[in-house]
């Protein structure tokens, strides 16, 4: 009984860390139907994400089980109450990867973006990209400083928001007022994905050393 | 020992219940501060969100106190989980109030809204606040067709928040780019506080029943 029970312990984080994986290329396929007005793909991503929540209530009903039927000793608790954080971080990334692709749904054949503002757009995309796949490697690695280094990352993406907003709030704007509101909900959504990437980090400093490093 | 486990366990629900309310006068104070371009309560309200996450940051510390400590029983775990989560939305609840009053300071001495459109503001603050005093109410009675009621009251919120779409997208459109994104990213505030007053409902429902209702 406790050979299984800890077996089934063992495999909630390599669980975590492939919907990590799952998201990241969310994140990627969202970025690119939004900048090649893409449908397909689009909705490619849209239907995946009901595919994750389904995942994510799978793996929370086995934290809740574990929880409940096991008396987990404390790290074995700790590891599964940050479990339960980041499946909630998680599914939030795919639902903010699926609004993404939904804009582009929404516009298209039209593209969504204005050339100008692909690089803008695409930079997001990235950094929205790169903060999950590393909060993805500090779940495997549990690599507490790997994990702080992912808070400080997340200041190119305010970078790119006030770059952003600069943008468009400029007099000589030339897009409109429906551009300019589908970009600001954009820029909120990466910006939310690299937010939940941060979370994540601080889940796993928690795991690791006891202590809920405090939000910034 | 186990005496003061049920004291301290007896008083999660109600400094939840107590954080609701400081949240349903977070959303009611942001959106007078608005409307009314009144910059000393959105730098209240903004003041008074760092005091709700020390708030939330003391509750989470003694639910995985009581989690790790104190080896509950099902019913018990499943309230501290229910707990748990409750926090976190109410947490992220009151960072969105917070985001409504920073808009309000960002564009003070002038108003932030156009007089056209206070009433449609005025209106997501009334629904939000109306579904953060549902949540609330739950919390006391555990009564789960309440707790139901409340995703379907959310109903009112995506309708406004296409009013508004309608509005700003129309050729007619008088009020020009940055008042649009203000109020793109005002609706999308108002309506993640109805999603998370949502979720508290179903926390509760998990709570009384055990089962974690499907999202929407």
């Amino acid at each position: 009984m406790r050979k299984i029970y800890h077996e089934q312990l063992d495999d909630i984080l390599p669980e975590l860390e492939r919907m990590t994986r799952t998201v990241s290329t969310a994140v990627r396929r969202s970025t690119a139907a939004l900048l090649t007005a893409d449908l397909g793909t689009a909705e490619e991503v849209i239907a995946a994400d009901s595919q994750l929540d389904a995942t994510g209530e799978m793996v929370e009903e086995k934290i809740f089980e574990l929880i409940a039927r096991q008396a987990p000793v404390a790290d074995e608790l700790r590891m599964l109450v940050a479990a339960l954080r980041m499946v909630a971080d998680l599914e939030r990334m795919g639902d903010l990867a699926a609004h993404v692709a939904k804009i582009a749904r929404l516009r298209y054949p039209l593209p969504a973006i204005p050339v100008e503002l692909e690089s803008l757009i695409e930079d997001m995309g990235r950094v929205a990209q790169r903060l999950v796949d590393q909060a993805g490697n500090v779940i495997n690695s549990r690599d507490v400083s790997a994990a702080q280094q992912i808070a400080s990352d997340d200041d190119e993406m305010d970078r790119l928001r006030s770059n952003q907003f600069r943008l468009m709030m400029a007099p000589s704007w030339p897009h409109g007022v429906e551009v300019a509101v589908d970009i600001a909900l954009l820029g909120r959504y990466y910006e939310r994905i690299a937010d939940h990437a941060v979370s994540m980090a601080r889940s796993i400093i928690f795991l690791v050393t006891g202590e809920m490093p405090l939000a910034q």
